[in-house]
């Protein structure tokens, strides 16, 4: 199956400036994207990446620099179905994880991430249309039943965690498997069980 | 399959004091135990409540005012294993994800929480014991690893969010199902939609 997978290099992971400068983020933005992208081999699916500007990759790249909800939709438009979107922020991300959303069976199926977004889609029904930010999940889950189409909801911790705020690193440290687990470490950032759940502390603290 | 349910009301829910006052958090805490153990039976299996103080409920409650970790280690002690041990504040929990689990085969099944916690646990190992507390998924890996026990990990986001943090209860008014998210509507909370992540606003913002 064709899985899109978006991508803005422009400004990523702000809100992990407290940790890490531009480059930095640029950096561990593209080895989260490289993580996400050999989950979806490993998964035995074809991805392609819906960029904000050119890129080299071993892989096909479509460049859009519209926004995510208008890339995507007009992917949607005459596509062959299923096709998949999965975010590139995803760090937890296995091809056991994707694989359950590619061979689920229904007309959509949404991976809610933390907060309400939706951090995977797989969309096998000719109609629906995504419609991204601000608490995504329901607006999908309003839209499949306005056009008729069955929804299931995947239950996935791994497609859960994508990688916004620092807290989420913890979760990389903790079950990433991939190369942003170890970029992590090497850029100085551990586990700290001070107090309650796991946080971080970075290198300079 | 008998499965134990962790139950302290002596201070519940402290990280929630911004939101709600102390007779608040206790009746949350009740409500949130009430979805749980309808989960866990509806899944077909017997809750009983390992509780600090005496209780009353439909239900078998094991009064043990010890840590949680001596308290469930005393429970498998001889125990008749399967054994499982699912927290009570665990609001998203559905007979489905609950049964996910409970019907996973592994010497010991570990349900991580945010933060690297363990959320729900089922053990088959004899020799198996549980040590909770600042990033227990991690030690009761190891603990599998070093008695020879098969240990897999559920991937479930209904498990894997317990009500710590305000920002949990989004995740409860977006995906709960049970008397937890109706309670949290009647107390006047409320989805924020404002910034990246769904967060909420409570009656008094």
């Amino acid at each position: 199956m064709r899985v899109l997978v978006p991508f803005d290099a422009r400004e990523p992971n702000t809100r992990l400036a407290p940790l890490f400068d531009t480059d930095q983020r640029r950096d561990l933005a593209g080895v989260l994207l490289t993580d996400v992208l050999a989950a979806i081999r490993e998964a035995g699916h074809e991805p392609a990446i819906l960029s904000t500007e050119p890129l080299e990759r071993d892989c096909p790249v479509l460049v859009d620099d519209r926004s995510l909800t208008e890339a995507v939709n007009a992917r949607l438009v005459d596509a062959e179905l299923p096709l998949a979107v999965v975010m590139a922020d995803l760090a937890l991300v296995t091809p056991r994880s994707v694989g359950r959303l590619l061979d689920a069976e229904a007309d959509v199926v949404l991976a809610p991430g933390l907060g309400g977004g939706t951090n995977a889609i797989r969309v096998e029904h000719p109609e629906f249309r995504v419609d991204y930010h601000d608490g995504s999940y329901r607006k999908h889950r309003r839209a499949a039943r306005e056009c008729g189409a069955k929804c299931h909801t995947l239950d996935s911790f791994r497609l859960a965690v994508d990688v916004d705020e620092p807290a989420d690193l913890a979760e990389v440290l903790l079950h990433g498997r991939g190369e942003s687990a170890d970029w992590l470490r090497e850029a100085g950032v551990e586990l700290s069980t001070a107090d309650g759940r796991c946080s971080v502390v970075g290198p300079d603290e």
